[in-house]
Protein backbone atom coordinates (compact mmCIF):
# COMPACT_ATOMS: atom_id res chain seq x y z
CA UNK A 1 0.00 0.00 0.00
CA UNK A 2 1.28 3.62 -1.04
CA UNK A 3 0.02 6.30 1.00
CA UNK A 4 0.96 9.92 0.08
CA UNK A 5 0.43 12.72 2.53
CA UNK A 6 0.32 16.52 1.06
CA UNK A 7 1.71 19.22 3.64
CA UNK A 8 3.85 22.33 4.17
CA UNK A 9 5.42 20.60 6.61
CA UNK A 10 6.46 17.45 5.35
CA UNK A 11 9.27 17.01 8.24
CA UNK A 12 6.91 17.16 10.77
CA UNK A 13 6.44 13.67 9.54
CA UNK A 14 10.03 12.55 10.08
CA UNK A 15 9.97 11.26 13.03
CA UNK A 16 6.75 8.85 13.24
CA UNK A 17 7.51 7.62 9.38
CA UNK A 18 10.95 6.47 10.51
CA UNK A 19 10.31 5.52 13.94
CA UNK A 20 9.14 2.07 15.14
CA UNK A 21 6.41 -0.62 13.74
CA UNK A 22 5.69 2.37 10.57
CA UNK A 23 9.51 2.28 10.69
CA UNK A 24 9.76 -1.37 9.89
CA UNK A 25 6.94 -1.82 7.65
CA UNK A 26 8.20 0.28 5.18
CA UNK A 27 11.88 -1.74 5.21
CA UNK A 28 10.23 -4.86 5.04
CA UNK A 29 8.25 -3.15 1.65
CA UNK A 30 4.57 -3.36 3.24
CA UNK A 31 3.44 0.05 2.92
CA UNK A 32 5.51 3.06 1.32
CA UNK A 33 4.95 6.58 3.33
CA UNK A 34 5.91 10.24 1.50
CA UNK A 35 5.53 13.44 2.85
CA UNK A 36 5.31 16.04 -0.05
CA UNK A 37 5.39 19.57 0.16
CA UNK A 38 2.40 20.56 -2.04
CA UNK A 39 4.02 24.27 -2.39
CA UNK A 40 6.25 22.57 -4.46
CA UNK A 41 3.19 22.57 -7.22
CA UNK A 42 2.06 26.71 -6.23
CA UNK A 43 2.80 27.24 -10.16
CA UNK A 44 3.36 30.46 -9.26
CA UNK A 45 6.76 32.85 -8.81
CA UNK A 46 5.73 33.37 -5.06
CA UNK A 47 5.44 30.13 -4.53
CA UNK A 48 2.03 31.09 -2.59
CA UNK A 49 -0.63 28.42 -1.55
CA UNK A 50 -2.99 30.61 0.02
CA UNK A 51 -5.21 33.53 -0.45
CA UNK A 52 -7.77 35.49 0.78
CA UNK A 53 -11.13 34.45 0.97
CA UNK A 54 -14.14 35.75 -1.08
CA UNK A 55 -16.59 37.34 0.75
CA UNK A 56 -14.14 38.99 2.99
CA UNK A 57 -13.51 37.75 6.65
CA UNK A 58 -10.44 36.54 8.52
CA UNK A 59 -7.81 33.60 7.77
CA UNK A 60 -6.53 32.51 4.55
CA UNK A 61 -7.59 29.99 1.88
CA UNK A 62 -5.68 27.49 0.65
CA UNK A 63 -5.91 27.72 -3.12
CA UNK A 64 -7.00 24.97 -5.17
CA UNK A 65 -4.64 24.87 -8.23
CA UNK A 66 -1.52 23.70 -5.92
CA UNK A 67 -2.97 20.43 -4.28
CA UNK A 68 -4.89 19.26 -7.73
CA UNK A 69 -1.68 19.50 -9.46
CA UNK A 70 0.43 17.62 -5.98
CA UNK A 71 -2.25 14.72 -6.42
CA UNK A 72 -2.09 14.91 -10.12
CA UNK A 73 1.63 14.43 -10.10
CA UNK A 74 1.17 12.07 -7.32
CA UNK A 75 -1.39 9.61 -9.50
CA UNK A 76 1.02 10.13 -12.84
CA UNK A 77 4.07 9.01 -10.83
CA UNK A 78 2.34 5.74 -10.06
CA UNK A 79 1.04 5.44 -13.81
CA UNK A 80 4.57 5.56 -14.53
CA UNK A 81 6.09 3.29 -12.00
CA UNK A 82 2.90 0.81 -13.00
CA UNK A 83 4.23 1.19 -16.98
CA UNK A 84 7.45 -0.02 -16.31
CA UNK A 85 6.81 -3.11 -14.03
CA UNK A 86 5.08 -6.54 -15.64
CA UNK A 87 1.32 -5.12 -14.53
CA UNK A 88 -0.81 -4.77 -17.22
CA UNK A 89 -3.60 -3.93 -14.70
CA UNK A 90 -4.28 0.24 -15.17
CA UNK A 91 -4.06 2.13 -11.64
CA UNK A 92 -6.82 2.67 -9.79
CA UNK A 93 -7.61 6.17 -8.80
CA UNK A 94 -6.49 6.91 -5.32
CA UNK A 95 -8.71 7.62 -2.43
CA UNK A 96 -8.09 11.67 -1.44
CA UNK A 97 -8.70 12.55 2.01
CA UNK A 98 -9.27 15.72 3.30
CA UNK A 99 -8.38 15.86 7.40
CA UNK A 100 -10.40 18.32 8.78
CA UNK A 101 -12.74 19.20 11.70
CA UNK A 102 -15.83 19.07 9.59
CA UNK A 103 -15.27 15.62 8.18
CA UNK A 104 -16.51 12.08 9.57
CA UNK A 105 -15.74 11.31 12.79
CA UNK A 106 -12.72 8.19 12.09
CA UNK A 107 -13.37 4.75 13.48
CA UNK A 108 -12.48 1.56 14.20
CA UNK A 109 -14.32 0.29 11.00
CA UNK A 110 -12.99 3.55 8.73
CA UNK A 111 -9.24 2.08 9.66
CA UNK A 112 -10.60 -1.46 8.50
CA UNK A 113 -11.72 -0.30 5.60
CA UNK A 114 -9.33 2.05 4.36
CA UNK A 115 -6.95 -1.09 4.61
CA UNK A 116 -8.45 -2.27 1.74
CA UNK A 117 -6.89 0.45 -0.60
CA UNK A 118 -3.94 0.35 -2.41
CA UNK A 119 -3.47 3.92 -2.74
CA UNK A 120 -4.40 7.47 -0.27
CA UNK A 121 -3.55 10.53 -0.44
CA UNK A 122 -4.15 12.86 2.90
CA UNK A 123 -4.22 16.36 2.21
CA UNK A 124 -3.36 18.52 5.91
CA UNK A 125 -4.33 21.82 5.67
CA UNK A 126 -2.71 23.75 8.08
CA UNK A 127 -5.10 26.61 10.30
CA UNK A 128 -6.43 27.84 6.80
CA UNK A 129 -9.30 26.83 5.07
CA UNK A 130 -9.35 25.07 2.01
CA UNK A 131 -11.08 26.13 -0.92
CA UNK A 132 -14.33 24.62 -1.39
CA UNK A 133 -13.67 23.25 -5.01
CA UNK A 134 -10.77 20.89 -3.27
CA UNK A 135 -14.10 19.24 -1.14
CA UNK A 136 -16.24 19.33 -4.13
CA UNK A 137 -14.60 17.94 -7.17
CA UNK A 138 -10.87 15.97 -5.36
CA UNK A 139 -11.72 14.50 -2.65
CA UNK A 140 -13.09 11.24 -1.65
CA UNK A 141 -13.09 11.48 1.98
CA UNK A 142 -13.70 14.05 5.07
CA UNK A 143 -12.07 12.44 8.10
CA UNK A 144 -12.04 14.30 11.52
CA UNK A 145 -10.49 12.40 14.26
CA UNK A 146 -11.84 13.76 17.40
CA UNK A 147 -14.11 16.95 18.63
CA UNK A 148 -10.93 18.68 19.34
CA UNK A 149 -9.19 21.80 17.80
CA UNK A 150 -5.85 21.23 16.41
CA UNK A 151 -3.31 23.87 14.19
CA UNK A 152 -3.34 21.62 11.40
CA UNK A 153 -4.12 18.28 9.80
CA UNK A 154 -0.70 16.55 10.26
CA UNK A 155 -1.48 15.14 13.45
CA UNK A 156 -4.20 13.57 12.88
CA UNK A 157 -2.83 12.05 9.30
CA UNK A 158 -0.82 10.49 11.02
CA UNK A 159 -3.24 9.25 13.80
CA UNK A 160 -5.15 8.05 10.96
CA UNK A 161 -1.95 6.06 8.82
CA UNK A 162 -0.70 4.74 12.27
CA UNK A 163 -4.03 3.02 12.45
CA UNK A 164 -4.40 2.25 9.26
CA UNK A 165 -0.61 0.72 8.66
CA UNK A 166 -1.06 -1.33 11.59
CA UNK A 167 -4.03 -3.76 9.95
CA UNK A 168 -2.37 -4.33 7.00
CA UNK A 169 -0.63 -8.40 7.14
CA UNK A 170 2.99 -8.60 8.36
CA UNK A 171 2.45 -5.25 9.99
CA UNK A 172 2.37 -6.23 13.57
CA UNK A 173 4.13 -9.35 15.00
CA UNK A 174 1.86 -11.75 16.81
CA UNK A 175 3.85 -10.80 20.13
CA UNK A 176 2.64 -7.06 19.18
CA UNK A 177 -1.00 -7.33 18.32
CA UNK A 178 -2.21 -9.16 21.59
CA UNK A 179 -2.70 -6.13 24.24
CA UNK A 180 -3.27 -3.61 22.31
CA UNK A 181 -6.66 -4.81 20.61
CA UNK A 182 -8.36 -2.96 23.44
CA UNK A 183 -11.58 -2.75 21.15
CA UNK A 184 -11.08 -6.69 20.40
CA UNK A 185 -13.38 -8.11 22.41
CA UNK A 186 -16.00 -5.32 22.18
CA UNK A 187 -14.85 -4.48 26.35
CA UNK A 188 -12.17 -2.33 27.44
CA UNK A 189 -8.93 -4.27 28.69
CA UNK A 190 -8.73 -6.06 32.22
CA UNK A 191 -5.99 -4.45 34.47
CA UNK A 192 -2.75 -5.98 33.74
CA UNK A 193 0.01 -6.88 36.43
CA UNK A 194 3.99 -7.97 35.89
CA UNK A 195 6.69 -8.09 38.34
CA UNK A 196 7.75 -7.05 41.17
CA UNK A 197 4.44 -9.32 43.14
CA UNK A 198 5.01 -5.69 45.58
CA UNK A 199 6.09 -2.38 44.82
CA UNK A 200 5.78 -0.01 47.22
CA UNK A 201 3.67 -2.34 49.49
CA UNK A 202 1.15 -2.50 46.07
CA UNK A 203 0.32 -5.76 45.63
CA UNK A 204 -0.29 -7.86 42.96
CA UNK A 205 -4.12 -9.37 43.15
CA UNK A 206 -3.77 -12.76 44.60
CA UNK A 207 -5.61 -14.60 42.21
CA UNK A 208 -3.06 -13.73 39.98
CA UNK A 209 -0.42 -15.13 41.41
CA UNK A 210 -2.15 -18.43 42.16
CA UNK A 211 -1.55 -20.41 39.06
CA UNK A 212 -5.97 -21.59 39.02
CA UNK A 213 -6.35 -20.24 35.06
CA UNK A 214 -9.83 -21.01 35.32
CA UNK A 215 -10.35 -18.33 38.32
CA UNK A 216 -7.84 -15.51 36.57
CA UNK A 217 -9.86 -15.92 33.31
CA UNK A 218 -13.27 -15.40 35.25
CA UNK A 219 -11.32 -12.74 37.05
CA UNK A 220 -10.17 -10.82 34.16
CA UNK A 221 -13.64 -11.00 32.62
CA UNK A 222 -15.42 -9.58 35.48
CA UNK A 223 -12.61 -6.95 35.75
CA UNK A 224 -12.86 -6.00 31.66
CA UNK A 225 -16.97 -6.17 32.49
CA UNK A 226 -16.53 -3.35 35.21
CA UNK A 227 -14.31 -1.20 33.76
CA UNK A 228 -16.09 -1.13 30.62
CA UNK A 229 -19.46 -0.91 32.80
CA UNK A 230 -18.18 2.12 34.51
CA UNK A 231 -16.31 4.06 31.67
CA UNK A 232 -17.78 3.07 28.41
CA UNK A 233 -21.32 1.47 29.16
CA UNK A 234 -22.02 2.57 25.53
CA UNK A 235 -19.43 -0.56 24.28
CA UNK A 236 -21.85 -3.36 26.56
CA UNK A 237 -24.21 -3.10 23.63
CA UNK A 238 -22.61 -4.30 21.27
CA UNK A 239 -20.99 -6.92 23.21
CA UNK A 240 -22.14 -10.68 22.98
CA UNK A 241 -22.88 -11.17 27.44
CA UNK A 242 -23.37 -14.53 28.68
CA UNK A 243 -25.96 -15.18 31.28
CA UNK A 244 -22.72 -15.16 33.97
CA UNK A 245 -21.50 -11.68 32.20
CA UNK A 246 -25.36 -10.80 32.95
CA UNK A 247 -25.95 -11.58 36.46
CA UNK A 248 -22.31 -9.76 37.10
CA UNK A 249 -23.45 -6.54 35.93
CA UNK A 250 -26.49 -6.71 37.58
CA UNK A 251 -24.98 -7.27 40.90
CA UNK A 252 -22.64 -4.25 39.67
CA UNK A 253 -25.68 -2.31 39.56
CA UNK A 254 -27.63 -3.28 42.68
CA UNK A 255 -24.09 -2.27 44.04
CA UNK A 256 -23.60 1.43 42.71
CA UNK A 257 -27.84 1.75 43.76
CA UNK A 258 -27.48 0.46 47.60
CA UNK A 259 -24.10 1.50 48.64
CA UNK A 260 -22.75 -2.30 49.12
CA UNK A 261 -19.00 -2.50 48.11
CA UNK A 262 -18.63 -5.99 45.64
CA UNK A 263 -15.32 -7.65 45.77
CA UNK B 1 3.97 25.51 30.65
CA UNK B 2 6.18 22.38 30.82
CA UNK B 3 5.27 18.91 28.96
CA UNK B 4 7.37 16.09 29.50
CA UNK B 5 6.09 13.15 27.15
CA UNK B 6 7.56 9.67 28.50
CA UNK B 7 7.68 7.12 26.04
CA UNK B 8 10.42 4.42 24.46
CA UNK B 9 10.48 6.30 21.31
CA UNK B 10 11.76 10.15 22.02
CA UNK B 11 12.86 10.26 18.40
CA UNK B 12 9.52 10.41 17.07
CA UNK B 13 8.12 13.82 18.82
CA UNK B 14 11.56 15.06 16.69
CA UNK B 15 9.42 16.76 14.03
CA UNK B 16 5.75 17.26 15.39
CA UNK B 17 7.90 19.28 18.30
CA UNK B 18 10.16 21.55 16.09
CA UNK B 19 8.10 22.27 13.38
CA UNK B 20 5.78 25.34 12.45
CA UNK B 21 3.33 26.74 15.65
CA UNK B 22 4.58 24.40 18.03
CA UNK B 23 8.22 24.96 17.39
CA UNK B 24 7.57 29.08 17.32
CA UNK B 25 5.88 28.67 20.94
CA UNK B 26 8.98 27.04 22.18
CA UNK B 27 11.16 29.45 21.02
CA UNK B 28 9.21 32.55 22.35
CA UNK B 29 9.24 30.72 26.14
CA UNK B 30 5.70 29.81 26.28
CA UNK B 31 5.35 26.51 26.38
CA UNK B 32 8.52 23.40 27.12
CA UNK B 33 8.36 20.35 25.54
CA UNK B 34 10.50 17.42 26.16
CA UNK B 35 10.40 13.70 25.16
CA UNK B 36 12.60 11.20 27.61
CA UNK B 37 12.76 7.62 27.14
CA UNK B 38 11.71 6.12 30.46
CA UNK B 39 14.06 3.29 29.36
CA UNK B 40 16.42 5.45 30.90
CA UNK B 41 15.30 4.90 34.76
CA UNK B 42 14.56 0.70 34.31
CA UNK B 43 16.99 0.70 37.11
CA UNK B 44 18.21 -3.27 35.75
CA UNK B 45 21.34 -4.39 34.30
CA UNK B 46 19.21 -5.47 30.85
CA UNK B 47 17.47 -2.04 30.81
CA UNK B 48 14.22 -3.77 30.43
CA UNK B 49 10.88 -1.56 30.62
CA UNK B 50 8.62 -4.54 30.94
CA UNK B 51 7.81 -8.25 31.76
CA UNK B 52 5.43 -11.10 31.07
CA UNK B 53 1.64 -10.66 32.91
CA UNK B 54 1.07 -12.58 36.16
CA UNK B 55 -1.55 -14.53 35.27
CA UNK B 56 -0.25 -15.53 31.68
CA UNK B 57 -2.22 -14.93 28.19
CA UNK B 58 -0.34 -13.05 25.37
CA UNK B 59 1.66 -9.87 25.10
CA UNK B 60 3.91 -7.93 27.46
CA UNK B 61 3.25 -4.99 30.03
CA UNK B 62 5.15 -2.33 31.53
CA UNK B 63 6.35 -2.75 34.86
CA UNK B 64 5.97 0.54 37.48
CA UNK B 65 9.15 1.08 38.59
CA UNK B 66 11.13 2.51 35.36
CA UNK B 67 7.71 4.99 35.09
CA UNK B 68 7.36 6.34 38.35
CA UNK B 69 11.00 7.23 38.62
CA UNK B 70 11.04 8.86 35.27
CA UNK B 71 7.86 11.08 36.71
CA UNK B 72 9.65 11.54 40.03
CA UNK B 73 12.76 12.61 38.41
CA UNK B 74 11.14 15.09 36.10
CA UNK B 75 9.40 16.64 39.31
CA UNK B 76 12.90 16.54 40.92
CA UNK B 77 14.34 18.76 37.94
CA UNK B 78 11.59 21.12 38.42
CA UNK B 79 12.04 21.71 42.07
CA UNK B 80 15.86 21.95 41.49
CA UNK B 81 15.03 24.72 39.02
CA UNK B 82 12.36 26.00 41.49
CA UNK B 83 15.15 26.52 43.96
CA UNK B 84 17.72 28.14 42.01
CA UNK B 85 14.76 30.74 40.88
CA UNK B 86 13.78 33.87 42.94
CA UNK B 87 10.40 32.10 42.99
CA UNK B 88 9.19 31.33 46.39
CA UNK B 89 6.23 29.21 45.73
CA UNK B 90 6.35 25.29 46.13
CA UNK B 91 6.36 23.05 43.14
CA UNK B 92 2.85 22.04 42.52
CA UNK B 93 2.35 18.18 41.69
CA UNK B 94 1.72 17.74 37.90
CA UNK B 95 -0.98 16.16 36.17
CA UNK B 96 0.41 12.99 35.06
CA UNK B 97 -1.77 11.63 32.03
CA UNK B 98 -1.71 7.89 30.87
CA UNK B 99 -2.50 7.71 27.19
CA UNK B 100 -4.66 4.63 26.43
CA UNK B 101 -7.50 3.10 24.69
CA UNK B 102 -9.44 2.77 28.15
CA UNK B 103 -9.19 6.68 28.94
CA UNK B 104 -11.87 8.93 29.12
CA UNK B 105 -12.54 10.31 25.25
CA UNK B 106 -10.38 13.66 24.65
CA UNK B 107 -12.55 16.32 23.92
CA UNK B 108 -11.92 20.40 23.23
CA UNK B 109 -13.51 21.24 27.07
CA UNK B 110 -10.50 18.87 28.45
CA UNK B 111 -7.98 20.18 26.41
CA UNK B 112 -9.01 24.20 28.03
CA UNK B 113 -8.94 22.38 31.18
CA UNK B 114 -5.45 21.24 30.99
CA UNK B 115 -4.34 24.26 29.47
CA UNK B 116 -5.00 25.75 32.85
CA UNK B 117 -1.76 23.56 34.01
CA UNK B 118 1.43 24.30 35.15
CA UNK B 119 3.01 20.99 34.09
CA UNK B 120 1.46 18.26 32.38
CA UNK B 121 3.52 14.77 32.07
CA UNK B 122 2.12 11.86 29.43
CA UNK B 123 2.49 8.55 29.66
CA UNK B 124 3.11 6.75 26.21
CA UNK B 125 2.81 3.19 26.06
CA UNK B 126 3.69 1.18 23.29
CA UNK B 127 1.39 -2.05 22.02
CA UNK B 128 2.31 -3.52 25.68
CA UNK B 129 0.02 -2.91 28.52
CA UNK B 130 0.27 -0.84 32.08
CA UNK B 131 0.78 -2.38 34.96
CA UNK B 132 -2.42 -1.33 36.94
CA UNK B 133 -0.56 0.43 39.73
CA UNK B 134 0.66 3.10 37.20
CA UNK B 135 -3.23 3.38 36.46
CA UNK B 136 -3.86 3.39 40.45
CA UNK B 137 -0.95 5.25 42.38
CA UNK B 138 1.00 7.87 39.61
CA UNK B 139 -2.06 8.93 36.94
CA UNK B 140 -4.27 11.81 37.21
CA UNK B 141 -6.14 11.21 34.21
CA UNK B 142 -6.44 8.70 31.37
CA UNK B 143 -6.81 9.78 27.99
CA UNK B 144 -8.01 8.19 24.63
CA UNK B 145 -8.42 10.36 21.56
CA UNK B 146 -10.84 7.93 19.86
CA UNK B 147 -12.74 5.03 19.13
CA UNK B 148 -9.83 3.59 17.30
CA UNK B 149 -6.82 1.22 17.53
CA UNK B 150 -3.10 2.85 17.27
CA UNK B 151 0.32 1.48 17.67
CA UNK B 152 1.17 3.19 20.76
CA UNK B 153 0.44 6.45 22.73
CA UNK B 154 2.95 8.53 21.34
CA UNK B 155 0.84 10.03 18.38
CA UNK B 156 -2.49 10.44 21.12
CA UNK B 157 0.37 12.47 23.08
CA UNK B 158 0.74 14.83 19.90
CA UNK B 159 -2.90 15.50 19.25
CA UNK B 160 -3.34 16.63 23.50
CA UNK B 161 0.06 18.66 23.09
CA UNK B 162 -0.54 20.63 20.08
CA UNK B 163 -4.56 21.11 20.97
CA UNK B 164 -3.49 22.15 24.38
CA UNK B 165 -0.47 23.96 23.64
CA UNK B 166 -2.39 26.53 20.98
CA UNK B 167 -4.58 27.61 23.63
CA UNK B 168 -1.64 29.18 25.35
CA UNK B 169 -1.99 32.81 25.33
CA UNK B 170 0.82 34.41 22.34
CA UNK B 171 0.64 30.80 20.56
CA UNK B 172 -1.16 31.66 18.09
CA UNK B 173 -1.08 34.98 16.03
CA UNK B 174 -4.71 36.50 15.43
CA UNK B 175 -3.72 35.64 11.77
CA UNK B 176 -4.35 31.91 12.24
CA UNK B 177 -6.79 31.63 15.07
CA UNK B 178 -9.82 32.70 12.70
CA UNK B 179 -10.76 29.57 10.34
CA UNK B 180 -9.36 27.04 12.55
CA UNK B 181 -12.00 27.28 15.03
CA UNK B 182 -14.31 25.61 13.48
CA UNK B 183 -16.29 24.69 16.82
CA UNK B 184 -16.03 28.48 17.95
CA UNK B 185 -19.35 29.29 16.62
CA UNK B 186 -20.84 25.58 17.74
CA UNK B 187 -21.54 25.08 14.16
CA UNK B 188 -19.25 23.28 11.56
CA UNK B 189 -17.42 26.18 8.99
CA UNK B 190 -19.27 27.42 5.55
CA UNK B 191 -17.62 26.86 2.46
CA UNK B 192 -14.68 29.29 1.66
CA UNK B 193 -13.33 30.23 -1.44
CA UNK B 194 -10.15 32.05 -3.15
CA UNK B 195 -8.89 33.16 -6.33
CA UNK B 196 -9.23 31.82 -9.26
CA UNK B 197 -12.63 33.12 -9.16
CA UNK B 198 -13.44 29.96 -11.87
CA UNK B 199 -10.64 26.76 -11.86
CA UNK B 200 -11.08 24.46 -14.30
CA UNK B 201 -14.50 25.74 -15.44
CA UNK B 202 -15.71 25.80 -11.78
CA UNK B 203 -16.82 28.96 -10.48
CA UNK B 204 -17.10 31.06 -6.99
CA UNK B 205 -20.52 31.30 -5.95
CA UNK B 206 -21.89 34.71 -7.32
CA UNK B 207 -23.07 36.04 -4.18
CA UNK B 208 -19.25 36.18 -2.44
CA UNK B 209 -17.76 38.57 -5.55
CA UNK B 210 -20.88 40.70 -4.98
CA UNK B 211 -19.23 42.71 -2.05
CA UNK B 212 -22.76 42.73 -0.60
CA UNK B 213 -21.33 42.40 2.91
CA UNK B 214 -25.14 41.45 4.18
CA UNK B 215 -26.35 39.19 1.55
CA UNK B 216 -22.33 37.18 2.41
CA UNK B 217 -23.61 36.96 6.34
CA UNK B 218 -26.51 35.60 5.63
CA UNK B 219 -25.01 33.31 2.70
CA UNK B 220 -22.35 32.22 5.15
CA UNK B 221 -24.74 31.26 8.09
CA UNK B 222 -27.51 29.47 6.41
CA UNK B 223 -24.51 27.10 4.41
CA UNK B 224 -22.82 26.73 8.31
CA UNK B 225 -26.38 25.62 9.39
CA UNK B 226 -26.61 23.27 6.05
CA UNK B 227 -23.61 21.28 6.99
CA UNK B 228 -23.99 20.86 10.50
CA UNK B 229 -27.38 20.10 10.10
CA UNK B 230 -26.59 16.87 6.94
CA UNK B 231 -23.27 16.16 8.98
CA UNK B 232 -23.41 16.36 12.96
CA UNK B 233 -27.02 17.49 13.86
CA UNK B 234 -26.22 16.73 16.76
CA UNK B 235 -24.06 20.06 17.68
CA UNK B 236 -27.09 22.14 16.61
CA UNK B 237 -28.87 21.16 20.01
CA UNK B 238 -26.00 23.57 21.40
CA UNK B 239 -26.17 26.15 18.96
CA UNK B 240 -28.56 29.43 19.99
CA UNK B 241 -30.61 29.62 16.27
CA UNK B 242 -32.76 32.97 15.53
CA UNK B 243 -35.80 32.68 14.34
CA UNK B 244 -34.29 33.08 10.49
CA UNK B 245 -32.14 29.96 11.70
CA UNK B 246 -34.73 27.75 12.61
CA UNK B 247 -36.91 28.82 9.54
CA UNK B 248 -33.87 28.12 7.14
CA UNK B 249 -33.52 24.18 9.10
CA UNK B 250 -37.17 23.66 8.54
CA UNK B 251 -36.64 24.63 5.02
CA UNK B 252 -34.02 22.14 4.36
CA UNK B 253 -35.90 19.39 6.41
CA UNK B 254 -39.20 20.05 4.27
CA UNK B 255 -36.60 19.37 1.32
CA UNK B 256 -35.22 16.61 2.62
CA UNK B 257 -38.60 15.21 2.86
CA UNK B 258 -40.44 16.05 -0.49
CA UNK B 259 -37.47 16.00 -2.42
CA UNK B 260 -37.30 19.94 -3.43
CA UNK B 261 -34.33 20.72 -4.31
CA UNK B 262 -33.68 23.84 -2.43
CA UNK B 263 -30.47 26.57 -3.46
Amino acid sequence: MRMDVLTLFPEMFDGVFNSSILGKAQDKGIVSLNAINFRDFAGNKHSSVDDMPYGGGGGMVLKPEPIFSAVEDVLSRRTQERDKSTETEPVSPPRVILMCPQGETFTQRKAEELAKEEHIVFICGHYEGYDERIRQYLVTDELSIGDYVLTGGEVPAMVVIDSVARLLPGVLGNENSAVSDSFSTGLLEYPHYTRPAEFRGWKVPDILLSGHHANVADWRRKEALRRTWQRRPDLLDHVELSPKDRKWLEQLQAEREHGDPIG
